[in-house]
């Protein structure tokens, strides 16, 4: 049994378009490192973060990549203690999937290190009872993608169903995170408990077309169906200048534009890294105008998820 | 410039499983065969029914393909006297796209016979002012897998967008259609204004993944997708033994059901033709036991859609 395993996680994109709680993509980007010891013992979990700028808490009830680890354990019947050193490339709360990426690298090393050979399936489902600790609710749609990789479908909660989407497209991305903080679960809250008829019509119509877009590999459909009638316009308002920002973003040719997870991170989609950089530094410079810091990153769709590193 | 044509247009299935509004597809069950003859006028329409069994209204503006004639003619500026000859195969009523099936063939009939060359999408939205005048609101669900065969894929209403599904699935569609009448209108007013978002969220679910198994020709997938957790649970109790009917059907190997439109008409989805009637059989059987007397129709999804016959 190895006693030692090093992991990198990707940053997901939830929520694409009109896919609200059921579908998500795993970027080229990586928000978590997490290395794993595990020795004989009794369950104890230590976590430790390497780097302070994003550091997690350290009580591991208190902690996704814990939460995950104790019920791995539990799941496996196993008796060992583990040492979780947290390294995170992204910060928590950026609607980027940082949680996420912690707990599905926690059940991909424990999963590699025991032997214990638990499917897609299972990982992600105890995967997601750490998450649910962060987000306060059962949503897989960034840990799917993470450990998976490329597009994930979540056909259902009860029982969790999960469709890896074959085919994939060639676009950019375009992260602009902006430095305020939205709490996961408040912008859960916020959403209204009902939805018009007329508004799931419309969203069921883009939701369809961008998948089968997705799964045709169109990507001019894919585009064009890459809209939210339902949550991004009651969420918008927690990111300051939003309509503004995607104004600019589609101005500049931006091809689609939208939120990522809860936020506060928006995405713009183009066919070209050099597009995505320029209107990247575009909204940054708005943003500096309104006195609010920004980071940009531009990043893919990448078709690996969660994977062993040297 | 040719004086009379003979025209067929399949009968449809919409609200497809999870795609209430936006899926349909054509089925190789002819619902009307319609003869169009023209010639020199100011645009009278004249409409006889072949048959008595199902008549429909012979005042144009009462009648779905008198209307559509009239929208043709209106939007192409061409002045022609019609004489609409109807010879429905299925009744007006049923949940199998009757009416659109009538907008469909004129639509088509005539731009064919004044070479006018429309398009699919213009043609469909022409057609859609027929069948809006029956269904009351204007869907095309119906209308589109008629005139274009195969799976379609309303994505959007304002413009109309349709999307043609390319790959298609061999299933067998029995069709149980008793001999009861529901309102389309009536069975649209029914239905609540807002949807509870976890309902919403569930049927993303299955809508996302039923739209990947079409893509990708999954047939398994495409069965256990074919669920709807916001229209039928609704619009059931307008069937006499809804459940009773969907119970039966599944406890015979069928794999999917489901109301076909607004009903009277259900349909059970198989992977053979001999089950497809032998299903088909206990069913008409069951409602015979309850007074209720049935048709039933074994057929497959079609590639062809509208079509010119001798």
């Amino acid at each position: 049994m190895q006693e030692s395993i090093k992991i990198a996680a990707p940053a997901t994109i939830s929520n694409v378009g009109p896919g609200f709680d059921i579908l998500g993509f795993s970027t080229e980007l990586i928000s978590d490192v997490i290395e794993l010891r595990i020795r004989k013992g009794e369950r104890n979990i230590i976590i430790e973060n390497k780097g302070r700028r994003w550091a997690t808490p350290t009580n591991p009830i208190e902690n996704t990549a814990g939460i995950a680890v104790f019920e791995f354990l539990n799941f496996v019947k196993a008796n060992f203690d583990v040492i979780i050193r947290i390294e995170k490339k992204i910060g928590i709360g950026t609607g980027l999937g940082s949680s996420a990426a912690s707990a599905a690298a926690v059940v991909f090393g424990l999963n590699e290190m025991l032997k214990t050979k638990l499917d897609e399936n299972e990982l992600i489902k105890i995967a997601i009872k750490g998450e649910k600790a962060s987000a306060g609710a059962e949503h897989a749609d960034n840990i799917a993608p993470s450990l998976l990789g490329g597009f994930t479908l979540i056909k259902g909660y009860s029982p969790l169903e999960i469709v890896k989407i074959e085919n994939h497209l060639n676009f950019f991305v375009l992260i602009l995170l902006p430095d305020i903080v939205i709490n996961t679960s408040k912008a859960r809250k916020i959403l209204k408990k009902t939805i018009p008829m007329n508004k799931v019509i419309e969203q069921s119509g883009n939701l369809a077309s961008l998948i089968y877009a997705i799964s045709k590999g169109e990507l001019e459909l894919f585009f064009n169906s890459f809209k939210d009638s339902i949550i991004v316009p009651q969420r918008k308002k927690l990111i300051p200048f939003y309509d503004e920002l995607q104004e600019h973003a589609f101005n500049k040719g931006a091809r689609a534009f939208g939120m990522s997870g809860a936020g506060p991170a928006t995405i713009a989609l183009t066919e070209s890294k050099e597009l995505a950089k320029t209107i990247g530094t575009e909204l940054k410079l708005f943003l500096k105008t309104k006195n609010i810091s920004a980071n940009i990153f531009v990043t893919k769709l990448s078709l690996s998820g969660t994977h062993l590193i040297k």
